[in-house]
Protein backbone atom coordinates (compact mmCIF):
# COMPACT_ATOMS: atom_id res chain seq x y z
CA UNK A 1 0.00 0.00 0.00
CA UNK A 2 2.23 3.15 -1.17
CA UNK A 3 -0.09 5.78 0.57
CA UNK A 4 1.61 8.01 2.68
CA UNK A 5 1.15 7.10 6.62
CA UNK A 6 0.87 10.75 7.70
CA UNK A 7 -1.92 11.15 4.95
CA UNK A 8 -3.21 8.69 5.61
CA UNK A 9 -4.08 9.30 9.47
CA UNK A 10 -5.17 13.02 8.58
CA UNK A 11 -7.66 11.31 5.98
CA UNK A 12 -9.11 8.71 8.48
CA UNK A 13 -9.61 11.22 11.04
CA UNK A 14 -12.16 13.32 8.44
CA UNK A 15 -13.71 10.59 7.36
CA UNK A 16 -14.71 9.23 10.63
CA UNK A 17 -15.83 12.53 11.29
CA UNK A 18 -17.92 12.44 8.15
CA UNK A 19 -19.69 9.62 9.54
CA UNK A 20 -23.26 9.88 10.80
CA UNK A 21 -24.13 8.16 13.85
CA UNK A 22 -28.09 7.17 13.90
CA UNK A 23 -28.65 5.74 17.38
CA UNK A 24 -31.20 3.13 17.08
CA UNK A 25 -31.57 2.45 13.86
CA UNK A 26 -32.59 -0.32 12.49
CA UNK A 27 -33.23 -1.19 16.02
CA UNK A 28 -33.19 -0.11 19.23
CA UNK A 29 -30.10 0.14 21.10
CA UNK A 30 -27.69 -0.38 17.91
CA UNK A 31 -25.68 2.59 16.77
CA UNK A 32 -25.69 2.96 12.68
CA UNK A 33 -22.53 4.28 10.91
CA UNK A 34 -24.36 5.80 8.47
CA UNK A 35 -22.08 6.48 5.57
CA UNK A 36 -24.41 8.79 3.26
CA UNK A 37 -23.30 12.27 5.06
CA UNK A 38 -19.82 10.54 3.41
CA UNK A 39 -21.50 10.22 0.33
CA UNK A 40 -22.69 13.98 0.17
CA UNK A 41 -19.87 15.59 1.03
CA UNK A 42 -17.66 15.72 -2.46
CA UNK A 43 -14.79 16.56 -1.06
CA UNK A 44 -14.63 13.64 1.40
CA UNK A 45 -16.22 10.88 -1.11
CA UNK A 46 -13.57 11.98 -4.03
CA UNK A 47 -10.74 11.59 -1.13
CA UNK A 48 -11.87 8.21 0.24
CA UNK A 49 -11.85 7.11 -3.86
CA UNK A 50 -8.82 7.84 -4.41
CA UNK A 51 -6.79 6.86 -1.15
CA UNK A 52 -8.64 3.55 -1.81
CA UNK A 53 -7.31 3.51 -5.44
CA UNK A 54 -3.82 4.23 -4.54
CA UNK A 55 -4.02 1.36 -1.85
CA UNK A 56 -5.02 -0.88 -4.43
CA UNK A 57 -3.00 0.08 -7.94
CA UNK A 58 -0.25 -1.53 -9.28
CA UNK A 59 -1.72 -5.00 -7.88
CA UNK A 60 -3.04 -6.01 -10.97
CA UNK A 61 -6.38 -6.10 -9.89
CA UNK A 62 -8.81 -6.70 -13.55
CA UNK A 63 -12.33 -6.73 -11.55
CA UNK A 64 -13.57 -5.45 -8.40
CA UNK A 65 -16.38 -7.15 -6.70
CA UNK A 66 -18.98 -4.94 -5.32
CA UNK A 67 -21.71 -6.53 -2.43
CA UNK A 68 -24.86 -5.33 -2.38
CA UNK A 69 -25.89 -2.81 -2.32
CA UNK A 70 -23.57 0.03 -0.83
CA UNK A 71 -20.84 -2.17 -2.20
CA UNK A 72 -21.74 -1.12 -5.51
CA UNK A 73 -21.09 2.26 -4.59
CA UNK A 74 -16.91 2.76 -3.86
CA UNK A 75 -16.64 -0.46 -5.67
CA UNK A 76 -17.83 1.55 -8.79
CA UNK A 77 -15.55 4.52 -8.30
CA UNK A 78 -12.88 2.10 -7.72
CA UNK A 79 -13.43 -0.10 -10.52
CA UNK A 80 -13.29 2.93 -12.72
CA UNK A 81 -10.03 4.39 -11.38
CA UNK A 82 -8.10 0.63 -10.96
CA UNK A 83 -9.25 0.49 -14.79
CA UNK A 84 -11.01 -3.16 -13.97
CA UNK A 85 -14.34 -4.38 -14.55
CA UNK A 86 -17.12 -4.37 -12.49
CA UNK A 87 -19.07 -7.25 -10.73
CA UNK A 88 -22.20 -6.86 -8.67
CA UNK A 89 -22.58 -10.16 -6.05
CA UNK A 90 -26.21 -9.52 -4.99
CA UNK A 91 -29.20 -11.19 -3.02
CA UNK A 92 -31.11 -13.77 -5.11
CA UNK A 93 -33.29 -13.34 -7.95
CA UNK A 94 -31.38 -9.96 -8.91
CA UNK A 95 -29.14 -11.05 -11.16
CA UNK A 96 -30.71 -12.73 -14.46
CA UNK A 97 -28.45 -14.81 -16.02
CA UNK A 98 -27.05 -18.26 -14.59
CA UNK A 99 -25.50 -17.71 -11.30
CA UNK A 100 -23.85 -19.76 -8.05
CA UNK A 101 -25.01 -19.30 -4.84
CA UNK A 102 -23.60 -19.29 -1.06
CA UNK A 103 -25.54 -19.33 2.07
CA UNK A 104 -24.41 -17.02 5.19
CA UNK A 105 -25.68 -16.88 8.33
CA UNK A 106 -28.18 -14.67 9.62
CA UNK A 107 -28.66 -13.80 13.39
CA UNK A 108 -32.00 -16.18 12.86
CA UNK A 109 -31.67 -18.14 9.75
CA UNK A 110 -29.72 -17.88 6.49
CA UNK A 111 -29.45 -15.86 3.34
CA UNK A 112 -27.97 -16.46 -0.02
CA UNK A 113 -25.61 -14.39 -2.22
CA UNK A 114 -25.32 -14.59 -5.41
CA UNK A 115 -23.26 -14.56 -8.47
CA UNK A 116 -22.92 -14.43 -12.40
CA UNK A 117 -20.90 -17.81 -13.32
CA UNK A 118 -19.21 -16.16 -16.15
CA UNK A 119 -18.58 -12.67 -13.88
CA UNK A 120 -14.91 -14.17 -13.23
CA UNK A 121 -12.41 -15.53 -15.53
CA UNK A 122 -10.12 -18.27 -13.78
CA UNK A 123 -6.56 -16.54 -12.40
CA UNK A 124 -8.17 -13.29 -12.33
CA UNK A 125 -7.46 -10.80 -9.42
CA UNK A 126 -10.00 -9.88 -7.39
CA UNK A 127 -10.77 -6.90 -5.18
CA UNK A 128 -13.91 -7.57 -2.78
CA UNK A 129 -15.30 -3.98 -1.55
CA UNK A 130 -18.26 -3.78 0.95
CA UNK A 131 -18.88 -0.96 3.11
CA UNK A 132 -18.98 -2.49 6.40
CA UNK A 133 -17.30 -5.73 8.15
CA UNK A 134 -19.81 -6.47 10.96
CA UNK A 135 -20.03 -10.64 11.59
CA UNK A 136 -18.59 -11.02 8.39
CA UNK A 137 -20.79 -13.56 6.91
CA UNK A 138 -21.53 -12.14 3.48
CA UNK A 139 -17.76 -11.21 2.52
CA UNK A 140 -16.89 -14.86 3.97
CA UNK A 141 -19.28 -16.11 1.34
CA UNK A 142 -18.40 -13.78 -1.27
CA UNK A 143 -14.63 -15.12 -0.87
CA UNK A 144 -16.20 -18.76 -1.79
CA UNK A 145 -17.80 -17.46 -4.64
CA UNK A 146 -15.06 -16.02 -6.09
CA UNK A 147 -12.70 -18.63 -5.19
CA UNK A 148 -15.20 -21.19 -6.77
CA UNK A 149 -15.14 -19.71 -9.91
CA UNK A 150 -11.46 -19.55 -9.94
CA UNK A 151 -10.19 -15.70 -8.81
CA UNK A 152 -7.66 -15.35 -7.04
CA UNK A 153 -8.64 -12.68 -4.06
CA UNK A 154 -5.99 -9.86 -3.82
CA UNK A 155 -7.77 -7.81 -1.23
CA UNK A 156 -11.17 -6.93 0.75
CA UNK A 157 -12.05 -3.52 1.47
CA UNK A 158 -14.55 -2.30 3.95
CA UNK A 159 -15.19 1.58 4.73
CA UNK A 160 -15.95 0.98 8.65
CA UNK A 161 -15.70 -1.86 10.97
CA UNK A 162 -17.58 -3.37 14.22
CA UNK A 163 -14.28 -4.53 15.79
CA UNK A 164 -16.22 -6.28 18.46
CA UNK A 165 -18.17 -8.34 16.24
CA UNK A 166 -14.60 -10.21 15.34
CA UNK A 167 -15.42 -10.44 11.58
CA UNK A 168 -12.14 -10.81 10.71
CA UNK A 169 -11.63 -13.97 11.92
CA UNK A 170 -13.71 -15.44 9.43
CA UNK A 171 -11.28 -13.78 6.92
CA UNK A 172 -7.89 -14.93 8.20
CA UNK A 173 -6.79 -16.20 4.64
CA UNK A 174 -7.46 -12.50 3.14
CA UNK A 175 -5.31 -9.04 3.09
CA UNK A 176 -8.48 -7.44 5.07
CA UNK A 177 -8.46 -3.29 5.38
CA UNK A 178 -10.78 -1.24 6.69
CA UNK A 179 -10.41 2.47 6.59
CA UNK A 180 -11.91 2.97 10.55
CA UNK A 181 -12.98 0.82 13.18
CA UNK A 182 -16.00 1.73 15.88
CA UNK B 1 -23.45 18.16 -24.51
CA UNK B 2 -20.02 19.01 -25.79
CA UNK B 3 -19.54 15.18 -27.56
CA UNK B 4 -18.17 14.71 -30.56
CA UNK B 5 -21.34 12.66 -32.62
CA UNK B 6 -19.38 10.56 -34.55
CA UNK B 7 -17.48 9.47 -31.09
CA UNK B 8 -20.27 8.89 -29.65
CA UNK B 9 -22.34 7.04 -32.20
CA UNK B 10 -19.49 4.85 -32.25
CA UNK B 11 -19.85 4.26 -28.62
CA UNK B 12 -23.18 3.81 -28.41
CA UNK B 13 -22.70 0.36 -30.59
CA UNK B 14 -19.93 -1.03 -28.45
CA UNK B 15 -22.20 -0.18 -25.29
CA UNK B 16 -25.27 -1.66 -26.91
CA UNK B 17 -23.30 -4.65 -28.04
CA UNK B 18 -22.27 -4.92 -24.26
CA UNK B 19 -25.33 -5.45 -22.83
CA UNK B 20 -26.90 -9.12 -23.01
CA UNK B 21 -30.60 -10.14 -23.27
CA UNK B 22 -32.22 -12.02 -20.95
CA UNK B 23 -34.92 -13.90 -22.38
CA UNK B 24 -38.08 -14.46 -19.73
CA UNK B 25 -36.43 -12.32 -16.74
CA UNK B 26 -37.72 -11.39 -14.50
CA UNK B 27 -40.79 -12.89 -15.68
CA UNK B 28 -41.95 -15.22 -19.19
CA UNK B 29 -42.05 -12.64 -22.30
CA UNK B 30 -40.18 -10.04 -20.62
CA UNK B 31 -36.39 -9.63 -22.60
CA UNK B 32 -34.08 -7.95 -19.65
CA UNK B 33 -31.49 -5.94 -20.66
CA UNK B 34 -28.69 -6.89 -18.54
CA UNK B 35 -26.36 -4.56 -18.11
CA UNK B 36 -23.80 -6.66 -15.97
CA UNK B 37 -21.53 -7.62 -18.76
CA UNK B 38 -21.05 -3.75 -19.49
CA UNK B 39 -19.84 -3.78 -15.83
CA UNK B 40 -17.52 -6.49 -16.26
CA UNK B 41 -16.21 -4.86 -19.72
CA UNK B 42 -13.46 -2.85 -18.51
CA UNK B 43 -12.98 -0.90 -21.33
CA UNK B 44 -17.09 -0.48 -22.11
CA UNK B 45 -17.43 0.09 -18.22
CA UNK B 46 -14.75 2.81 -18.42
CA UNK B 47 -16.04 4.42 -21.48
CA UNK B 48 -19.61 4.97 -20.27
CA UNK B 49 -18.39 6.90 -17.45
CA UNK B 50 -16.15 8.76 -19.38
CA UNK B 51 -19.26 9.72 -22.16
CA UNK B 52 -21.64 10.86 -18.90
CA UNK B 53 -18.75 13.19 -17.83
CA UNK B 54 -18.20 14.92 -20.85
CA UNK B 55 -22.71 15.15 -21.26
CA UNK B 56 -22.53 17.22 -17.76
CA UNK B 57 -19.37 18.62 -16.98
CA UNK B 58 -19.49 22.22 -16.95
CA UNK B 59 -22.88 22.50 -16.02
CA UNK B 60 -22.35 23.51 -12.39
CA UNK B 61 -23.55 20.31 -11.06
CA UNK B 62 -23.18 19.77 -7.04
CA UNK B 63 -24.90 16.34 -6.55
CA UNK B 64 -25.63 13.27 -8.18
CA UNK B 65 -28.65 11.10 -7.15
CA UNK B 66 -28.51 7.28 -7.71
CA UNK B 67 -31.34 5.51 -7.56
CA UNK B 68 -31.56 2.03 -5.97
CA UNK B 69 -29.84 -0.05 -6.32
CA UNK B 70 -28.04 0.13 -9.74
CA UNK B 71 -28.29 3.76 -10.04
CA UNK B 72 -25.67 4.07 -7.38
CA UNK B 73 -23.37 2.11 -9.98
CA UNK B 74 -22.95 5.07 -12.28
CA UNK B 75 -23.95 7.58 -10.30
CA UNK B 76 -20.89 7.41 -8.01
CA UNK B 77 -18.40 7.16 -10.63
CA UNK B 78 -20.26 10.29 -11.94
CA UNK B 79 -20.29 12.37 -9.01
CA UNK B 80 -16.75 11.16 -8.93
CA UNK B 81 -15.80 12.83 -11.73
CA UNK B 82 -17.99 15.47 -11.72
CA UNK B 83 -16.30 16.30 -8.48
CA UNK B 84 -19.98 16.45 -7.16
CA UNK B 85 -21.34 14.51 -3.70
CA UNK B 86 -23.78 11.59 -4.37
CA UNK B 87 -27.27 11.23 -2.98
CA UNK B 88 -28.94 8.13 -2.30
CA UNK B 89 -32.78 7.72 -2.55
CA UNK B 90 -33.69 4.14 -1.86
CA UNK B 91 -36.71 1.89 -0.87
CA UNK B 92 -38.43 1.99 2.44
CA UNK B 93 -36.57 1.82 5.67
CA UNK B 94 -33.65 2.01 3.75
CA UNK B 95 -31.73 5.26 5.06
CA UNK B 96 -31.32 6.09 8.71
CA UNK B 97 -32.20 9.70 9.62
CA UNK B 98 -34.77 11.68 8.89
CA UNK B 99 -36.50 11.68 5.01
CA UNK B 100 -38.91 12.45 3.16
CA UNK B 101 -40.92 10.33 1.05
CA UNK B 102 -43.13 9.95 -2.41
CA UNK B 103 -44.89 7.41 -3.69
CA UNK B 104 -45.39 5.73 -7.24
CA UNK B 105 -47.40 3.36 -8.81
CA UNK B 106 -46.08 -0.15 -10.21
CA UNK B 107 -48.22 -2.37 -12.16
CA UNK B 108 -50.03 -3.74 -9.06
CA UNK B 109 -50.35 -0.89 -6.20
CA UNK B 110 -47.80 1.47 -5.31
CA UNK B 111 -44.40 1.54 -4.07
CA UNK B 112 -42.25 4.58 -1.94
CA UNK B 113 -39.07 6.05 -2.39
CA UNK B 114 -37.32 8.34 0.28
CA UNK B 115 -34.26 10.53 0.92
CA UNK B 116 -32.86 12.21 3.36
CA UNK B 117 -34.17 15.38 4.35
CA UNK B 118 -30.73 17.10 4.27
CA UNK B 119 -29.42 15.43 1.32
CA UNK B 120 -29.68 18.19 -0.95
CA UNK B 121 -29.22 21.99 0.11
CA UNK B 122 -32.00 24.56 -1.44
CA UNK B 123 -30.96 25.59 -5.08
CA UNK B 124 -28.24 23.18 -5.39
CA UNK B 125 -28.26 21.64 -9.12
CA UNK B 126 -28.94 17.93 -9.41
CA UNK B 127 -28.17 15.04 -11.70
CA UNK B 128 -30.36 12.15 -11.15
CA UNK B 129 -28.88 9.02 -12.64
CA UNK B 130 -31.22 5.84 -12.81
CA UNK B 131 -29.87 2.98 -15.14
CA UNK B 132 -33.38 2.26 -17.37
CA UNK B 133 -36.11 4.33 -17.93
CA UNK B 134 -38.97 1.99 -18.04
CA UNK B 135 -42.82 3.43 -17.15
CA UNK B 136 -40.65 6.42 -15.82
CA UNK B 137 -42.57 6.27 -11.93
CA UNK B 138 -38.98 5.76 -10.19
CA UNK B 139 -37.92 8.70 -11.73
CA UNK B 140 -40.90 11.17 -11.38
CA UNK B 141 -41.04 10.34 -7.58
CA UNK B 142 -37.20 11.08 -7.72
CA UNK B 143 -37.62 14.36 -9.13
CA UNK B 144 -40.67 15.23 -7.04
CA UNK B 145 -38.15 14.34 -3.69
CA UNK B 146 -35.25 16.61 -5.12
CA UNK B 147 -37.77 19.60 -5.87
CA UNK B 148 -39.41 19.34 -1.96
CA UNK B 149 -35.96 19.76 -1.04
CA UNK B 150 -35.09 22.90 -3.61
CA UNK B 151 -33.06 21.09 -6.01
CA UNK B 152 -32.95 22.42 -9.21
CA UNK B 153 -32.81 19.30 -11.51
CA UNK B 154 -30.01 19.79 -14.59
CA UNK B 155 -30.87 16.30 -16.11
CA UNK B 156 -32.24 13.15 -15.49
CA UNK B 157 -29.65 10.04 -17.60
CA UNK B 158 -30.51 6.67 -17.93
CA UNK B 159 -28.15 3.73 -19.59
CA UNK B 160 -31.17 1.89 -21.22
CA UNK B 161 -35.02 3.11 -22.42
CA UNK B 162 -37.75 0.73 -23.24
CA UNK B 163 -39.55 3.40 -25.36
CA UNK B 164 -42.91 1.33 -25.77
CA UNK B 165 -43.41 2.00 -22.02
CA UNK B 166 -43.58 6.09 -22.72
CA UNK B 167 -41.52 6.95 -19.35
CA UNK B 168 -40.62 10.07 -20.85
CA UNK B 169 -44.24 11.65 -20.65
CA UNK B 170 -43.79 11.82 -17.18
CA UNK B 171 -40.44 13.64 -17.31
CA UNK B 172 -41.55 16.28 -19.86
CA UNK B 173 -40.42 18.98 -17.62
CA UNK B 174 -36.93 17.59 -18.01
CA UNK B 175 -33.54 16.96 -19.99
CA UNK B 176 -34.04 13.48 -20.19
CA UNK B 177 -31.27 11.51 -22.25
CA UNK B 178 -30.52 7.86 -22.55
CA UNK B 179 -27.44 5.97 -23.99
CA UNK B 180 -29.36 3.60 -25.94
CA UNK B 181 -33.07 2.78 -26.81
CA UNK B 182 -35.22 -0.49 -26.94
Amino acid sequence: MAVDQHALEAFKTRFSNAIRNVPDFPKPGIQFKDITTVLKNKEVFAETIDILTQMYRDLGITKVIGIESRGFIFGAALAYNLKAGLVLVRKPKKLPAETIKEEYELEYGTDVLEIHVDAIEKGEKVLIHDDLLATGGTAAATCRLIEKLGGEIVGVSFLTELGFLNGRQKLTAYDVNALVQF
